[in-house]
């Protein structure tokens, strides 16, 4: 299904109808106790719907959300009829003027000297004494909407048109839902993240900052969040040697010409830095993506069929320019550090190729625990000149990659329009904790670039042959993947990954010494551990070791250093075992080694 | 000593002395040849002198050397006395007129006017029938060149003044040493060193490759190389876990507010890329250094004395804009990664942690068996501008290093005018296969960054405290120190950094499968090997293990497999062990695991 149709399927559905109506009665509501206010637009959102308003020199504020929300429920009970009419510029005109509604004047006017308005007329819908120049749809009354399915929100600056020369309206958002359980969960879940919101838990937990003197969109990585990103990129490089890939490593810059070559460059400006001029002539740009220098060396040497399939792994810095409006945390930033790899392989090698890539994913989807995603295999439209002109190509590239979704039996939706413009691929869809849904990474089959950048390899009757690519990143950007896995883990990492490993706390100073040995005897093993020999009183220590969200404590009083053991208190876990040094040490070294998910699972010691 | 005295000392040594003659005798035995020559410069060099020539349209080569070398001979059998003298501007130009030098009289006009003849005199030197315009000094007599200490070397196109809008001279290279094993000495080491030059090495075991479409001076690690710099950094990560650092990871781009704060703008600007501008005025730039950005992060949390020493350790990428003409494989780059750290410390902590980095130092310059270098403490000149103007700071501050040095046992030499900008700095000096020296690393003890950064602890005493810094990278960037390991092991890497750390070879087709499990074996262990299944002879796959260097061959034959053994040959090690092959296994592991250096020692296979 293209863009457009999904957008109509959407306007067409209750929720929206639902939502809209909602805007069109709380505008009443605000109307009947500002019949001063001028009206500016009011759509439905995702989570509900808005109105923008301007109240001259006195806004409203969240003050007066109660009386709102009652004038709105008398308007349900109400079942006001809505109705549709047409109306030429010149009634529109006449009856907006009546009213003072300079901002709906002018776009009117504007909709007909634009011709968007279909035959010079202009849209209305009527709900009792509320009129609205719009285009619907509707529900058939007031009175269709559910009981307690509404809430105004919050109020938020807008300007005009969204232009900052005019001027600035006053906005009021609402939540709505199909009924009162879902605004309830919607609300719940809303509590929830803004808890687990990793901008948030990145401070709290000393993973990252953002500092504008170094620049917007650029994290710097504390010591725990470097902890994190190390611990994904041993984990990436331990799965990737074991699937046959080699990493390389490759400069974050290069000339202008590569990308002349590879098309980037103009195709994709936009999303670069500008050039740096040197050696008087010389421009050279941030790479925007690694492909090209893989693909250099892929060039680099003579290829043969034996060689095939060459899998070229790197978790290669990269830099795009993304507008300042739409940075968020580390989840779009400017700098990222992508789990990348380009596989050039025959043609008869795409298809084991692509499952054995698809099952990585899985491999780790599961493994880190992120199973609410979407696959969406992304198709190109034959009508549109964004992709390369070679349906034959398309058809068939497009048949591997189908099949290969089927035969591992992974769900997908198909997009049309959404392919690179080099060939199809497949995106993983996560949602984060709002339901909010992002692509994390995708899987790309590329017949292009190989000819761009005149790719070869000698084939088994000795002729030269143009291989395939695939591009991958399972684990996405370390930027965006962490962001995820903040929000999903709430903060409390698996003991593989957490910053601080164990927290050994003494309960008095007769046991300091007993406490430091086994410190010293984890940090040799290079476990991350600590240990309180702070002044304050046992609760705290434990407090503090809990807002931490460290997995581990350790707690050793007289009785566990008389029998060499510790009382085990896990994150989030009532009961504590009390159990041998050396098992407890064993314990931890496996989950390290292994990679345990205790933050999920119930984990039995091994006693 | 300060440089200028250094380069006055090494112009009245007697090896300045011999090259210097040598020149003028070379350039008498030309004059023989080619009496319409005209002559440019001829200074002594490092590995002996040159001499450049105008020969108009028809210059001479290499095959005339053996005529030149006769003629040599003859002179110096001559004993002709050099003989000083001063004369006048008019009587010089009359003197060079005469022999048509246009070279030397623009030189001697260009000297009186800029005032650097002394009272307007210059100085010549004549030995037999040869006079030169030259300050010296020279040997007594051409009878004193010791018997065959010099050879010509080769013939090269040379600028004059390096201006290439000048007319390009024949410049004619020779090698000129004390006595003749010495001139040996070096002619052999010079041939051992091109087999071992770093570039040549590194194409031919696939390690990296430079390539002018990405851009020069922009290394591009092939899966080979890339090996090596993971291992490196590996050893750096558990080496510093270790020794209580914390690793973290910053942009390799900030804006420009951050360098105008350390200094680097405007004095380090010509080292720099030019600055990218985005968001309409906002200038980026690529950093030169890591640095700021650590310092950024030391500040970006209130740190109290508890916390300190703080070590924030990266291996960073930095990208410094070098002329074109002085870049050199990988050994001079634009693009570099540096096992970098920064210390932030207390007043009196501070020579503990010099001693632990120098110790460090030690540590990684011993294992690695790079014996081959010298220390340099660098320090202020009081006479300079180029140094942070506080004298008694600097005193206080090189005492510290100078005494950490002789505590340590360290020689080293003392060079004024050679410290960082913000402190005194030791550097390692390494020489490579052909003597000569380059710096690899240095550490810098900072008191002026603390201030221009605002940086701050709370001290025992609830007061504010500037810390001390120290700036650290002994394992230098990965491009020069793999440049001096490839040249020192000539490519022959200890099983722990090599790219394979196996090579099997059954000798015949029965024992493959046998082979093939061994190999999975070593896999699944994370070593890298490889099976040579091919169709070849013997050895021919031996021929080949050995030209790609790897540490060790495995033979596999019917006998060993028999007693599930292997045959284990080393690189350039003729005793052959059979072992089985757990034993086998195991030996290697441990070799990974403890990075033995088997490329040095007689390694004692555990049997």
């Amino acid at each position: 299904m293209k863009a457009a149709e999904k957008t109509q399927e959407y306007k067409n559905s209750h929720i929206y109808r639902l939502r809209h109506s909602l805007a069109h009665i709380m505008a009443q509501a605000v109307l009947q106790i500002r019949p001063d206010a001028k009206l500016g637009f009011g759509p439905p959102v995702d989570n509900g719907f808005y109105y923008d308003f301007d109240f001259g020199d006195s806004p409203i504020s969240d003050s007066d959300f109660k009386d709102i929300e009652k004038r709105m429920k008398k308007i349900v009970k109400q079942k006001q009829v809505f109705e549709a009419s047409q109306k030429s510029l010149d009634e529109t005109l006449q009856l907006l003027e009546e009213t003072n509604q300079e901002y709906k004047i002018e776009y009117a006017k504007e909709l007909v000297e634009t011709g968007k308005a279909e035959g010079g007329q202009l849209g209305f819908y009527v709900n009792g004494p509320f009129i609205d120049m719009c285009e619907g749809p509707h529900l058939e009354d007031t009175g269709k909407v559910p009981k307690a399915c509404f809430k105004l929100d919050k109020i938020a600056g807008s300007y005009w048109r969204g232009d900052e020369k005019r001027p600035m309206l006053t906005r009021i958002y609402a939540l709505a839902f199909e009924n009162v359980d879902e605004l309830k969960d919607y609300i719940q879940r809303r509590e929830l993240a803004k808890k687990r919101e990793h901008r948030k838990l990145g401070a709290e937990l000393d993973l990252f900052v953002i500092d504008d003197e170094v620049g917007v969109g650029l994290p710097m990585w504390l010591p725990n969040g470097t902890i994190i990103r190390d611990e994904l990129e041993k984990w990436a490089h331990e799965v990737e040697f074991k699937a046959g890939y080699k990493r390389v490593s490759t400069p974050c810059i290069t000339r202008s010409n590569l990308y002349h070559r590879s098309g980037h460059l103009p195709y994709y400006t936009e999303g670069m830095f500008p050039p740096m001029v040197i050696d008087d002539h010389d421009e050279y740009y941030l790479r925007p993506m690694n492909c090209p220098h893989h693909h250099k060396l892929y060039m680099s040497r003579p290829r043969s069929y034996r060689d095939l399939p060459i899998r070229l792994a790197e978790y290669g810095d990269v830099y795009r320019y993304e507008k300042h409006g739409s940075l968020a945390g580390i989840l779009r930033v400017r700098a990222m550090s992508m789990n990348d790899a380009h596989i050039y392989c025959e043609q008869d090698q795409v298809k084991e190729e692509f499952t054995k890539v698809m099952q990585m994913y899985r491999f780790y989807y599961d493994h880190l625990r992120l199973g609410n995603f979407r696959v969406r295999l992304s198709l190109h439209d034959k009508d549109s000149e964004k992709f390369v002109d070679s349906e034959e190509e398309w058809v068939e590239s497009e048949n591997i990659v189908r099949e290969v979704l089927r035969e591992n039996n992974i769900d997908f939706d198909e997009e049309v329009g959404e392919a690179a413009f080099y060939g199809p691929k497949v995106d993983i869809q996560l949602s984060n904790v709002m339901g909010r849904e992002e692509t994390v990474s995708t899987c790309q089959l590329d017949f292009v670039m190989p000819e761009r950048f005149d790719l070869e390899y000698t084939d088994r009757n000795g002729e030269s042959q143009r291989p395939f690519i695939l591009h991958r990143a399972p684990l996405s950007t370390h930027e965006r993947m962490i962001a995820f896995l903040i929000e999903l883990y709430g903060g409390a990492f698996p003991t593989w990954m957490s910053p601080v490993q164990v927290l050994i706390i003494p309960v008095n100073e007769t046991v300091h010494e007993y406490a430091k040995q086994i410190e010293s005897r984890l940090f040799d093993n290079m476990l991350r551990v600590e240990t309180d020999l702070s002044g304050d009183t046992f609760n705290k220590k434990i407090r503090r070791g809990v807002t931490r969200k460290i997995p581990n404590i350790w707690i050793i009083g007289n009785n566990e250093m008389e029998e060499q053991a510790i009382t085990w208190r896990r994150y989030c876990v009532k009961d504590q075992v009390k159990l041998n040094i050396d098992k407890a040490c064993a314990n931890l070294i496996r989950w390290r080694d292994e990679r345990i998910m205790d933050n999920f699972d119930d984990i039995v010691i091994d006693e």
